[in-house]
């Protein structure tokens, strides 16, 4: 069954310290060609019947991004997505 | 320019307690067609030239992504995706 999938991030011009972290730690990895680092939430939710955005923009406005500092954009996944899933 | 997006789940046999603590909330707005909400967190990742998924991928397994509970998948995103940000 496809699901919605909410990406919630903060605003472009909102300081991201997580993000930053994680980009001050690349160059003790060796990695020395990242330029920027972002952090944001991904929310999958599954309807029992069939998806509905409009319903899932209405659940992200009011309980999953904070429109003062928060964007997101809301999207259908099919089921069988590639989840190249690495553990 | 082109930006490597890194989204991390839990394993799906993992007890995900905030995306539960979302669902229990949809009924008291309204919401009675939400069978699960799972969340998990999206990393995007500039790089200064060409985006390099291998890279990312590195990336992640070492900093972005714990393997014991989690997966994480890699996928390489269009600066101009439609981003139907909302705020």
């Amino acid at each position: 069954m496809p699901r919605v999938v909410v990406d919630v991030m903060l605003k472009p011009e909102i300081l991201d310290p997580q993000g930053q972290a994680v980009a001050n730690a690349l160059p003790r990895m060796g990695v020395s060609d990242v330029s920027a680092v972002r952090i944001g939430r991904r929310i999958e939710i599954e309807f029992t019947g069939e998806p509905d955005l409009e319903r899932a923009r209405e659940i992200a406005d009011k309980l999953l991004a904070n429109p003062v500092i928060e964007d997101f954009t809301v999207r259908l996944v099919k089921a069988d997505e590639p989840t190249e899933a690495h553990s």
